[in-house]
């Protein structure tokens, strides 16, 4: 197993040309699975080199799952690094054929076309595109070094105890912490009564299968959050869209709902409600809490942006206000620090409610990671999040700002939108006759995208409005691409089309 | 708001001591929502302390929720420390009544039940006693500091790609290394075949969810892991138990089943068989993979233990023999590396079966945690996982070994058990008329405990079998527990009841 080594200053580490060489003798057959590998001294002394290089070589070989190594054995080309005796799986296209046998819940072609479009947006938002779709925290912000920090000294903190199985409904120390955090909330909650969730969309989805059989009737607001809508619509659920205006769901429009039909399950989001901003008043809480409680209907209470407020009294959410114990109320830090991290909590204060989910949680993934959990708990502990959720806050101000006075400015006369008191969007009304998918295509070959109306309602409606996400664009590219936005609805308004452009890179995704 | 400070050598630091004096002062009514407190510089002065020992104080009573900071504007009581002006909720009992209004998934209480008992058996654990019901990595040979490394580095590597939201389907430099690790078990798969899940159990549920409806006819072991049969009849599923025998399921009763039944998806785990330890053979895998493809019925296969084989060649999984790609295979590190991680991964060549399952785990929870998938990369990367998948194996070798003397040596005449080449655990078949439930109940009164046979069973049947986990007790406490249960076992066998032990404090939980 000799061959040479190019030991020019330009070549590849002499490591890596050991491991290219091996590789390739075993891709080429002269090496087999069950050979033996020269012995690292030996080769090395071939070779000419240090016997680390050969050592690292080997290694890597073995990462890569080309080798197999025992201790004192020697190492050895591995079995399946070109299977001799037994048939190797040709890469033969699959021709098994599932038509006919999914499931009910997955058997919804649109929801699947609603996950591929939300990837695309996802993508968009970053090759650089005017996202006004975005709802994220920007990225710009996470404070990386102290939550790498926190990783290190959780682990060491609490070691096996965040990679071992635990209690499901979450690890405890952050149950203890996590209440002082939502005091802001003026939500008094008992650790016992929080479980720990992989973010909001698995709360919701725990939720709906603690309640909703197939058929039963769902009240939402009339334009909500999509993946609710589909976590909804997967469990066979029918969606009654309650009408809002600027202070949220009409509870009154709700009340004469109820009066007529049996719903099994209320879905809101009262603050900064997702997709149109607005929070719902005081009084409107109230009488909603009372209807809840006559029909004996539960209420899913979403808190996913009542952090980020940044004028005037919050209202206090439906949680704090209940004292029956009819709203469960699923929250996370996802729109305050990192989307990706995927820990969010149920809160309810009634037993029998916290014993099926932490069930259907068991059946779901076991339990949501510690390692985040302790993660984020030292985050908490060490004073971060505090500092952390000011400097957002400074930012989701400045940007809501500046949103707000691009959407005075540039918006010709017709449009109009709820004024939001921080969270994460605006809610752009368009003027007849403009579309918000015809306007989608105008803006999308000049580079900015938002989210259409239509992916947000409950049941069809004109397609004449969109959600403008402000917290992940800095002020100027919101500005200048809500210029833009204005003259393409002025254009398309008087009915003139606006002048043709080279399609850009993003005009080509179909958003 | 000046108070006395106690400057013994014993008492508590200065700065919790004024932490604890406001925070009574809030608590007692003096201090009150909106109240400012004294600048840092003041207090400091009055007190006559350094001012970093009262911006401490004060910073941790932020993070208690208790105050309120902003830049230059001062720090004060926060609203809802203590609520003036608002209700403050006060702790009644909640009294919502959710009887009756729970979804088919959730009314079972047997699963419920089952949870709950699943927490009890896991404390046990960790209360030190002789648990043969655990087949979870001993936590004592965790790699520490390598997985903290990992950590660390990875975060430094990826930054906030790890805590961003990104491509559902997985961590895409993860999705292309773990091909490599898979090869080992004679898989040839693509990263794009791969969708990464929260563990094993989300695989099996989003699996479940994407293919079975209510009434459908689920083909599973007679008995198998407690937690897909939950999942299963959660989805509505009808489970169909087939016998087996020392080489796995009995493929020839399957044919004979299927002849009369038409039946939507077989689940199996066909190596080290959760409960029984068993390998399903060459032969019946053929045959099993004919007769999916014969009737068009996928097939869910459970790698959970593929990696713990100690002893002879591996049979080739079945999703390396499938040609058609009639099987869905889940597989994690759970049994190698922690049980915790909550990393899992769904393999399928077909598209049409993956764009499925990544809607259905949008809606579950929009993605496993990047965080943990680019540590467990790293880990890999670096070489940790094979160096620490060799001690496991050590360890896995010689416990299964004492576990097997064990049983030679103390098992009475009557007892048999199926010979495992690796794996978790025993299976262990008592003589008549020994009963695992009676036998559990003087067993853990002397402080060992086993997971008896109804657990597993998808049907009723006698209850004289237990599973014995061996992977996480050491070598002398395994054999003294089953000396002990061999005791056990022939008093029993022989009518006569054990001798009254004093309860420990074990006897006293359920299980």
């Amino acid at each position: 197993m000799v061959f040479e080594l190019n030991r020019a200053g330009a070549a590849a580490p002499l490591y890596e040309q050991i491991k290219q060489r091996i590789s390739e003798m075993i891709e080429g057959g002269s090496l087999r699975p069950g050979d033996r590998l020269a012995a690292t001294r030996d080769l090395a002394r071939d070779l000419a080199v240090n016997r680390n290089t050969v050592v690292k070589a080997y290694e890597e070989l073995e990462i890569d799952g080309l080798v197999r190594s025992g201790v004192g054995q020697g190492t050895f080309v591995a079995e399946f690094a070109r299977p001799a005796g037994r048939p190797r799986p040709e890469p033969r296209p699959a021709t098994a054929e599932f038509e006919g046998l999914w499931a009910r819940a997955a058997a919804d072609p649109e929801s699947m076309e609603f996950s591929e479009l939300f990837f695309r947006v996802s993508n968009l938002h970053k090759q650089g595109v005017t996202a006004l779709s975005s709802c994220m925290p920007d990225k710009a912000l996470f404070p990386m070094l102290e939550f790498r920090n926190c990783a290190y000294y959780a682990l060491q903190n609490w070691g096996a105890d965040l990679l071992d199985i635990g209690v499901t409904q979450g690890f405890v120390p952050l149950l203890e912490q996590l209440p002082r955090y939502l005091l802001r909330h003026g939500l008094s909650v008992e650790p016992n009564h929080l479980v720990m969730t992989s973010g909001i969309q698995q709360g919701i989805d725990l939720v709906a299968r603690a309640l909703v059989n197939p058929g039963d009737v769902v009240v939402t607001e009339e334009f909500t959050y999509p993946r609710a809508i589909s976590v909804l619509r997967a469990a066979g659920a029918e969606l009654l869209g309650i009408p809002l205006d600027g202070d949220g769901m009409k509870v009154e429009v709700l009340e004469q709902v109820l009066a007529r039909r049996r719903a099994k399950l209320i879905y809101t989001i009262p603050s900064f409600q997702n997709p149109t901003g607005t929070t719902l008043s005081e009084e409107r809480r109230r009488r909603l809490l009372e209807l809840s409680a006559l029909h004996k209907i539960p209420i899913l209470e979403d808190h996913y942006a009542n952090d980020l407020r940044v004028e005037g009294p919050a209202p206090l959410p439906l949680a704090a206000m209940d004292r029956q114990g009819w709203v469960i109320a699923v929250g996370s830090l996802s729109k305050v620090l990192f989307h990706g991290l995927r820990l969010g909590w149920i809160i309810t204060p009634l037993e029998a409610v916290r014993r099926r989910l932490i069930s259907l949680k068991q059946n779901a993934d076991l339990q949501t990671s510690y390692l985040t959990q302790g993660i984020v708990l030292e985050f908490m502990r060490r004073g971060y999040l505090e500092k952390y959720l000011k400097r957002r806050l400074a930012q989701v101000r400045a940007r809501r700002q500046a949103v707000r006075q691009a959407l005075t400015d540039y918006m010709p006369e017709g449009c109009w939108w709820y004024e939001v008191a921080g969270g994460v969007c605006y809610w752009l009304n368009l003027p007849p006759p403009v579309r918000a998918d015809e306007l989608l295509l105008e803006a999308r070959k000049r580079g900015i995208v938002f989210t259409p109306k239509h992916l947000f309602s409950v049941k069809p409606s004109l397609n004449d409005a969109l959600r403008l996400g402000f917290t992940d664009l800095e002020e100027d590219r919101a500005r200048n691409g809500l210029r833009l936005l204005g003259q393409l609805v002025r254009r398309l308004q008087s009915g003139s089309r606006p002048p043709p452009v080279e399609a850009t890179e993003y005009a080509r995704v179909h958003v």
